[in-house]
Protein backbone atom coordinates (compact mmCIF):
# COMPACT_ATOMS: atom_id res chain seq x y z
CA UNK A 1 0.00 0.00 0.00
CA UNK A 2 1.51 3.83 -0.85
CA UNK A 3 -0.39 7.14 -0.26
CA UNK A 4 0.60 9.75 -2.83
CA UNK A 5 -0.54 12.69 -1.95
CA UNK A 6 -2.30 14.80 -5.00
CA UNK A 7 -3.58 17.55 -3.60
CA UNK A 8 -0.99 19.91 -5.31
CA UNK A 9 -2.07 18.60 -9.05
CA UNK A 10 -5.79 18.67 -7.96
CA UNK A 11 -5.16 22.25 -7.60
CA UNK A 12 -3.13 22.70 -10.26
CA UNK A 13 -5.95 21.59 -12.53
CA UNK A 14 -8.17 23.77 -10.46
CA UNK A 15 -6.09 26.74 -11.32
CA UNK A 16 -6.47 25.75 -15.37
CA UNK A 17 -10.20 26.15 -15.12
CA UNK A 18 -12.33 29.14 -15.03
CA UNK A 19 -14.61 27.34 -12.67
CA UNK A 20 -14.58 29.69 -9.26
CA UNK A 21 -17.43 28.26 -7.17
CA UNK A 22 -18.51 24.47 -7.75
CA UNK A 23 -17.51 21.24 -7.06
CA UNK A 24 -14.28 19.11 -8.56
CA UNK A 25 -14.93 15.20 -8.66
CA UNK A 26 -11.47 12.96 -8.65
CA UNK A 27 -12.22 9.27 -9.57
CA UNK A 28 -9.98 6.22 -9.45
CA UNK A 29 -10.27 4.33 -12.77
CA UNK A 30 -9.43 1.75 -10.77
CA UNK A 31 -10.52 -1.58 -8.99
CA UNK A 32 -7.93 -1.97 -6.53
CA UNK A 33 -6.80 2.19 -6.05
CA UNK A 34 -9.13 4.35 -3.79
CA UNK A 35 -9.13 8.02 -3.60
CA UNK A 36 -9.00 9.05 -0.33
CA UNK A 37 -9.24 12.28 1.92
CA UNK A 38 -7.24 12.61 5.34
CA UNK A 39 -4.12 14.13 6.92
CA UNK A 40 -0.77 13.71 5.16
CA UNK A 41 0.95 12.96 8.61
CA UNK A 42 3.56 9.84 7.75
CA UNK A 43 2.74 8.17 11.08
CA UNK A 44 -1.05 7.90 10.76
CA UNK A 45 -0.71 7.01 7.39
CA UNK A 46 1.37 4.08 8.76
CA UNK A 47 -1.65 3.46 11.06
CA UNK A 48 -4.14 3.12 8.65
CA UNK A 49 -2.15 0.45 6.51
CA UNK A 50 -2.32 -1.39 9.51
CA UNK A 51 -5.60 -1.67 10.34
CA UNK A 52 -6.20 -1.84 6.58
CA UNK A 53 -4.21 -4.97 6.13
CA UNK A 54 -6.36 -6.11 9.56
CA UNK A 55 -9.11 -6.00 7.73
CA UNK A 56 -8.24 -7.57 4.35
CA UNK A 57 -4.83 -9.53 4.79
CA UNK A 58 -2.82 -10.38 2.01
CA UNK A 59 -1.68 -13.83 3.95
CA UNK A 60 -5.18 -15.09 3.48
CA UNK A 61 -6.37 -17.19 0.54
CA UNK A 62 -8.93 -15.35 -1.43
CA UNK A 63 -11.15 -17.57 -4.10
CA UNK A 64 -10.34 -14.36 -6.89
CA UNK A 65 -6.17 -15.66 -6.05
CA UNK A 66 -7.36 -19.38 -7.28
CA UNK A 67 -5.93 -19.50 -10.52
CA UNK A 68 -7.02 -23.29 -11.18
CA UNK A 69 -10.87 -22.44 -10.83
CA UNK A 70 -11.48 -18.72 -12.09
CA UNK A 71 -12.53 -18.28 -15.06
CA UNK A 72 -13.43 -14.66 -15.46
CA UNK A 73 -11.71 -11.48 -16.48
CA UNK A 74 -8.33 -13.60 -16.70
CA UNK A 75 -5.28 -11.61 -18.75
CA UNK A 76 -1.84 -12.66 -19.32
CA UNK A 77 0.12 -11.07 -16.06
CA UNK A 78 -2.84 -11.80 -13.46
CA UNK A 79 -1.74 -10.33 -10.26
CA UNK A 80 -2.72 -12.32 -6.55
CA UNK A 81 -4.78 -9.38 -5.84
CA UNK A 82 -7.74 -10.39 -3.72
CA UNK A 83 -6.89 -8.45 -1.09
CA UNK A 84 -6.47 -4.92 -2.77
CA UNK A 85 -10.22 -5.40 -4.22
CA UNK A 86 -11.18 -6.30 -0.49
CA UNK A 87 -9.94 -3.62 0.88
CA UNK A 88 -10.79 -1.51 -1.81
CA UNK A 89 -14.58 -1.61 -1.00
CA UNK A 90 -14.54 -0.13 2.33
CA UNK A 91 -12.64 2.99 0.60
CA UNK A 92 -14.10 5.91 -2.09
CA UNK A 93 -13.49 5.09 -5.79
CA UNK A 94 -13.67 8.83 -6.14
CA UNK A 95 -13.77 11.64 -3.82
CA UNK A 96 -15.84 14.97 -4.45
CA UNK A 97 -14.42 18.42 -3.32
CA UNK A 98 -16.02 21.69 -3.12
CA UNK A 99 -14.33 24.61 -4.61
CA UNK A 100 -14.60 28.61 -3.52
CA UNK A 101 -12.88 31.06 -5.13
CA UNK A 102 -11.55 29.24 -7.63
CA UNK A 103 -9.75 26.90 -4.83
CA UNK A 104 -10.58 23.32 -3.06
CA UNK A 105 -12.41 24.27 0.00
CA UNK A 106 -10.41 21.87 2.37
CA UNK A 107 -10.18 22.08 6.00
CA UNK A 108 -6.67 22.40 7.57
CA UNK A 109 -5.55 19.12 7.89
CA UNK A 110 -7.23 17.56 4.97
CA UNK A 111 -5.43 16.29 1.86
CA UNK A 112 -6.70 14.43 -1.11
CA UNK A 113 -4.58 10.78 -1.64
CA UNK A 114 -4.36 8.49 -4.37
CA UNK A 115 -4.03 5.42 -2.23
CA UNK A 116 -2.50 2.45 -4.08
CA UNK A 117 -3.91 -0.79 -2.89
CA UNK A 118 -2.02 -3.07 -5.41
CA UNK A 119 1.44 -3.41 -6.41
CA UNK A 120 3.15 -0.34 -7.97
CA UNK A 121 1.75 0.56 -11.37
CA UNK A 122 0.50 3.72 -13.19
CA UNK A 123 -2.72 4.92 -12.66
CA UNK A 124 -5.03 7.00 -13.93
CA UNK A 125 -6.82 9.65 -12.51
CA UNK A 126 -9.98 10.94 -14.13
CA UNK A 127 -10.77 14.82 -12.93
CA UNK A 128 -14.27 16.73 -13.74
CA UNK A 129 -14.81 20.06 -12.51
CA UNK A 130 -18.19 21.85 -12.81
CA UNK A 131 -19.15 24.89 -11.86
CA UNK A 132 -19.81 28.67 -12.58
CA UNK B 1 -25.79 -10.10 0.43
CA UNK B 2 -26.10 -10.00 -3.31
CA UNK B 3 -24.43 -8.08 -6.27
CA UNK B 4 -26.26 -6.73 -8.88
CA UNK B 5 -24.21 -4.81 -11.86
CA UNK B 6 -26.37 -1.68 -12.76
CA UNK B 7 -23.57 -0.86 -15.19
CA UNK B 8 -25.44 -1.43 -18.60
CA UNK B 9 -28.83 0.26 -16.65
CA UNK B 10 -26.85 3.74 -16.03
CA UNK B 11 -25.45 3.57 -19.72
CA UNK B 12 -28.98 3.46 -20.94
CA UNK B 13 -29.91 6.26 -18.80
CA UNK B 14 -27.10 8.48 -19.70
CA UNK B 15 -28.12 7.42 -23.35
CA UNK B 16 -31.39 9.42 -23.26
CA UNK B 17 -29.40 12.53 -21.46
CA UNK B 18 -28.43 15.13 -23.58
CA UNK B 19 -25.18 15.82 -21.20
CA UNK B 20 -21.96 14.68 -22.78
CA UNK B 21 -19.64 16.10 -20.25
CA UNK B 22 -20.40 16.23 -16.67
CA UNK B 23 -21.11 14.02 -13.61
CA UNK B 24 -23.87 11.40 -13.05
CA UNK B 25 -25.03 10.76 -9.15
CA UNK B 26 -26.35 7.47 -8.72
CA UNK B 27 -27.90 7.29 -5.25
CA UNK B 28 -29.16 4.37 -3.47
CA UNK B 29 -32.76 4.87 -1.73
CA UNK B 30 -32.10 3.00 1.49
CA UNK B 31 -30.24 2.27 4.67
CA UNK B 32 -29.27 -1.65 3.55
CA UNK B 33 -28.39 -1.45 -0.04
CA UNK B 34 -25.07 0.09 -1.18
CA UNK B 35 -24.03 1.49 -4.75
CA UNK B 36 -20.54 0.19 -5.14
CA UNK B 37 -17.83 0.29 -7.86
CA UNK B 38 -15.46 -2.77 -8.72
CA UNK B 39 -14.75 -5.65 -10.75
CA UNK B 40 -17.34 -7.83 -11.69
CA UNK B 41 -15.79 -11.38 -10.97
CA UNK B 42 -17.80 -13.61 -9.34
CA UNK B 43 -15.35 -15.16 -7.07
CA UNK B 44 -14.21 -11.72 -5.90
CA UNK B 45 -17.46 -11.06 -5.24
CA UNK B 46 -17.44 -13.70 -3.00
CA UNK B 47 -13.72 -12.61 -1.48
CA UNK B 48 -16.29 -9.92 -0.76
CA UNK B 49 -18.91 -10.87 0.70
CA UNK B 50 -16.90 -13.25 3.08
CA UNK B 51 -15.08 -10.34 4.36
CA UNK B 52 -18.13 -7.62 4.91
CA UNK B 53 -19.88 -10.93 6.81
CA UNK B 54 -16.52 -10.67 9.04
CA UNK B 55 -16.78 -7.17 9.83
CA UNK B 56 -20.12 -7.02 11.12
CA UNK B 57 -21.60 -11.14 11.20
CA UNK B 58 -25.39 -11.63 11.12
CA UNK B 59 -24.85 -14.24 14.04
CA UNK B 60 -23.99 -11.47 16.62
CA UNK B 61 -26.07 -9.59 18.65
CA UNK B 62 -27.53 -5.99 17.63
CA UNK B 63 -29.84 -3.63 19.77
CA UNK B 64 -31.57 -2.91 16.37
CA UNK B 65 -32.97 -6.39 16.31
CA UNK B 66 -34.04 -6.72 19.97
CA UNK B 67 -37.95 -5.75 20.01
CA UNK B 68 -38.14 -5.66 23.25
CA UNK B 69 -36.53 -2.97 23.75
CA UNK B 70 -36.58 -0.84 21.01
CA UNK B 71 -39.35 1.77 20.10
CA UNK B 72 -38.06 3.97 17.06
CA UNK B 73 -38.73 3.20 13.59
CA UNK B 74 -40.77 0.10 14.16
CA UNK B 75 -43.08 -0.75 11.59
CA UNK B 76 -45.46 -4.19 10.98
CA UNK B 77 -42.84 -6.23 9.49
CA UNK B 78 -39.63 -5.87 10.95
CA UNK B 79 -36.73 -7.23 9.66
CA UNK B 80 -33.76 -8.27 12.44
CA UNK B 81 -31.45 -6.37 10.23
CA UNK B 82 -28.78 -4.75 12.45
CA UNK B 83 -26.02 -6.10 10.79
CA UNK B 84 -27.00 -4.85 7.38
CA UNK B 85 -26.97 -1.46 8.79
CA UNK B 86 -23.64 -2.52 10.42
CA UNK B 87 -22.65 -3.16 7.30
CA UNK B 88 -23.58 -0.43 4.81
CA UNK B 89 -22.12 2.15 7.06
CA UNK B 90 -18.42 0.78 5.49
CA UNK B 91 -20.02 1.34 1.89
CA UNK B 92 -20.91 4.25 -0.29
CA UNK B 93 -24.88 5.14 -0.42
CA UNK B 94 -24.01 6.45 -3.71
CA UNK B 95 -21.25 6.53 -6.24
CA UNK B 96 -20.68 9.68 -8.98
CA UNK B 97 -19.09 9.18 -11.97
CA UNK B 98 -17.63 11.23 -15.03
CA UNK B 99 -19.30 11.73 -17.85
CA UNK B 100 -17.33 11.67 -21.15
CA UNK B 101 -18.24 12.00 -24.28
CA UNK B 102 -21.71 11.21 -23.32
CA UNK B 103 -20.32 7.81 -21.28
CA UNK B 104 -19.50 6.56 -18.18
CA UNK B 105 -15.67 7.28 -17.41
CA UNK B 106 -15.08 3.63 -16.21
CA UNK B 107 -11.69 2.39 -16.04
CA UNK B 108 -10.99 -1.04 -17.81
CA UNK B 109 -12.67 -3.34 -14.77
CA UNK B 110 -14.74 -1.03 -13.33
CA UNK B 111 -18.56 -1.85 -13.18
CA UNK B 112 -21.70 -0.36 -10.79
CA UNK B 113 -23.32 -2.55 -8.38
CA UNK B 114 -26.38 -2.04 -6.47
CA UNK B 115 -25.31 -4.33 -3.16
CA UNK B 116 -28.24 -5.87 -1.39
CA UNK B 117 -26.95 -6.42 1.92
CA UNK B 118 -30.33 -6.89 3.60
CA UNK B 119 -32.62 -10.04 2.32
CA UNK B 120 -34.00 -9.48 -1.26
CA UNK B 121 -36.52 -6.85 -1.74
CA UNK B 122 -37.15 -4.02 -4.39
CA UNK B 123 -34.91 -1.27 -4.25
CA UNK B 124 -34.79 2.28 -5.61
CA UNK B 125 -31.76 3.68 -7.48
CA UNK B 126 -32.19 7.82 -7.68
CA UNK B 127 -29.90 8.92 -10.71
CA UNK B 128 -28.96 12.47 -11.84
CA UNK B 129 -27.25 13.54 -14.85
CA UNK B 130 -25.34 17.41 -14.63
CA UNK B 131 -23.53 18.70 -17.52
CA UNK B 132 -23.37 19.83 -20.84
CA UNK C 1 -18.33 9.39 18.76
CA UNK C 2 -21.50 10.85 18.17
CA UNK C 3 -24.00 11.18 15.40
CA UNK C 4 -25.63 14.69 14.91
CA UNK C 5 -28.60 14.70 12.61
CA UNK C 6 -28.30 17.12 10.19
CA UNK C 7 -30.83 16.49 7.65
CA UNK C 8 -33.32 19.20 8.67
CA UNK C 9 -30.46 21.85 8.69
CA UNK C 10 -29.65 20.73 5.12
CA UNK C 11 -33.02 20.80 4.15
CA UNK C 12 -32.99 24.43 5.49
CA UNK C 13 -30.08 25.38 3.60
CA UNK C 14 -32.19 23.59 0.27
CA UNK C 15 -34.82 26.27 1.10
CA UNK C 16 -32.71 29.32 0.40
CA UNK C 17 -31.36 28.05 -2.94
CA UNK C 18 -33.41 29.07 -5.92
CA UNK C 19 -32.35 25.40 -7.51
CA UNK C 20 -35.12 22.54 -7.97
CA UNK C 21 -33.08 19.50 -9.96
CA UNK C 22 -30.06 19.27 -8.92
CA UNK C 23 -27.29 17.90 -6.23
CA UNK C 24 -26.22 19.28 -3.03
CA UNK C 25 -22.92 18.28 -1.53
CA UNK C 26 -22.25 18.16 2.27
CA UNK C 27 -18.70 17.85 3.01
CA UNK C 28 -16.79 17.72 6.72
CA UNK C 29 -13.51 20.05 6.56
CA UNK C 30 -12.22 17.96 9.34
CA UNK C 31 -10.18 14.51 9.14
CA UNK C 32 -11.81 12.89 12.17
CA UNK C 33 -15.51 13.57 11.24
CA UNK C 34 -17.40 11.76 8.70
CA UNK C 35 -20.80 12.46 7.01
CA UNK C 36 -23.02 9.27 6.94
CA UNK C 37 -26.20 8.38 5.44
CA UNK C 38 -28.22 6.21 7.85
CA UNK C 39 -31.48 5.20 9.55
CA UNK C 40 -31.59 7.28 12.68
CA UNK C 41 -32.94 4.45 15.37
CA UNK C 42 -30.93 4.98 17.82
CA UNK C 43 -30.50 1.44 19.29
CA UNK C 44 -28.67 0.78 15.40
CA UNK C 45 -26.69 4.23 16.58
CA UNK C 46 -25.35 2.36 19.41
CA UNK C 47 -24.87 -1.10 17.12
CA UNK C 48 -22.21 0.94 15.08
CA UNK C 49 -20.21 2.97 17.41
CA UNK C 50 -19.42 -0.81 18.51
CA UNK C 51 -18.86 -1.73 15.29
CA UNK C 52 -16.75 1.01 14.44
CA UNK C 53 -14.92 0.93 17.55
CA UNK C 54 -13.56 -2.87 17.12
CA UNK C 55 -12.31 -1.85 13.83
CA UNK C 56 -9.50 0.73 15.31
CA UNK C 57 -10.03 -0.13 18.82
CA UNK C 58 -9.04 3.57 20.90
CA UNK C 59 -7.09 1.30 23.44
CA UNK C 60 -4.54 0.32 20.66
CA UNK C 61 -1.28 1.80 19.98
CA UNK C 62 -1.13 4.25 16.99
CA UNK C 63 2.19 5.82 15.95
CA UNK C 64 -0.22 8.98 15.01
CA UNK C 65 -0.56 9.41 19.55
CA UNK C 66 3.62 8.15 20.21
CA UNK C 67 4.54 12.45 20.46
CA UNK C 68 8.43 11.39 21.55
CA UNK C 69 8.47 9.91 17.63
CA UNK C 70 6.15 12.23 15.68
CA UNK C 71 7.28 15.33 14.41
CA UNK C 72 5.00 16.38 11.72
CA UNK C 73 1.88 18.40 12.32
CA UNK C 74 2.01 18.63 16.02
CA UNK C 75 0.24 21.35 17.72
CA UNK C 76 0.37 22.98 21.02
CA UNK C 77 -2.76 21.01 21.78
CA UNK C 78 -2.46 17.33 20.43
CA UNK C 79 -5.08 15.10 20.79
CA UNK C 80 -4.04 11.08 20.77
CA UNK C 81 -6.67 10.21 18.10
CA UNK C 82 -4.56 7.63 15.51
CA UNK C 83 -7.71 5.89 16.29
CA UNK C 84 -10.14 8.72 14.98
CA UNK C 85 -8.56 9.16 11.62
CA UNK C 86 -8.25 4.87 11.21
CA UNK C 87 -12.02 5.39 11.59
CA UNK C 88 -12.45 7.89 9.73
CA UNK C 89 -11.03 6.25 6.42
CA UNK C 90 -13.61 4.11 6.17
CA UNK C 91 -16.41 6.53 6.00
CA UNK C 92 -17.73 8.84 3.96
CA UNK C 93 -15.84 12.35 4.30
CA UNK C 94 -18.92 13.71 2.47
CA UNK C 95 -22.15 13.30 0.73
CA UNK C 96 -23.50 13.93 -1.89
CA UNK C 97 -27.58 13.78 -2.31
CA UNK C 98 -29.72 14.41 -5.47
CA UNK C 99 -32.34 17.13 -5.37
CA UNK C 100 -35.60 16.74 -6.76
CA UNK C 101 -38.78 19.23 -6.79
CA UNK C 102 -36.01 21.39 -4.37
CA UNK C 103 -36.09 19.07 -1.60
CA UNK C 104 -33.34 16.20 -0.89
CA UNK C 105 -34.35 12.65 -2.70
CA UNK C 106 -33.45 10.88 0.23
CA UNK C 107 -35.37 7.65 0.88
CA UNK C 108 -37.79 6.88 3.82
CA UNK C 109 -35.45 5.76 6.31
CA UNK C 110 -32.24 8.09 5.36
CA UNK C 111 -31.27 11.09 7.80
CA UNK C 112 -27.65 12.61 7.02
CA UNK C 113 -25.30 12.60 10.13
CA UNK C 114 -22.10 14.38 10.99
CA UNK C 115 -20.72 11.67 12.97
CA UNK C 116 -17.73 12.89 15.66
CA UNK C 117 -15.11 10.24 15.75
CA UNK C 118 -12.88 12.29 17.42
CA UNK C 119 -13.87 13.91 21.30
CA UNK C 120 -16.59 16.92 21.16
CA UNK C 121 -15.81 19.71 19.12
CA UNK C 122 -17.01 22.32 17.08
CA UNK C 123 -17.05 21.45 13.48
CA UNK C 124 -17.68 22.95 9.91
CA UNK C 125 -19.74 21.54 7.54
CA UNK C 126 -18.91 22.62 3.48
CA UNK C 127 -22.01 22.86 1.33
CA UNK C 128 -22.64 23.20 -2.13
CA UNK C 129 -25.70 22.95 -3.70
CA UNK C 130 -25.80 23.33 -7.80
CA UNK C 131 -28.72 22.71 -10.24
CA UNK C 132 -31.31 24.25 -11.95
Amino acid sequence: MEFHDCTDLIQAILKQSPVQEGIVHIQSTHTTAAVLVNENEPLVLEDMKRILERIAPQSEDYLHNDFTIRTVNMTDREDRNGHSHCKAIFLPVSQMMNVVEGCLDLGRWQRIFLLELDRAKERILSVMVMGS
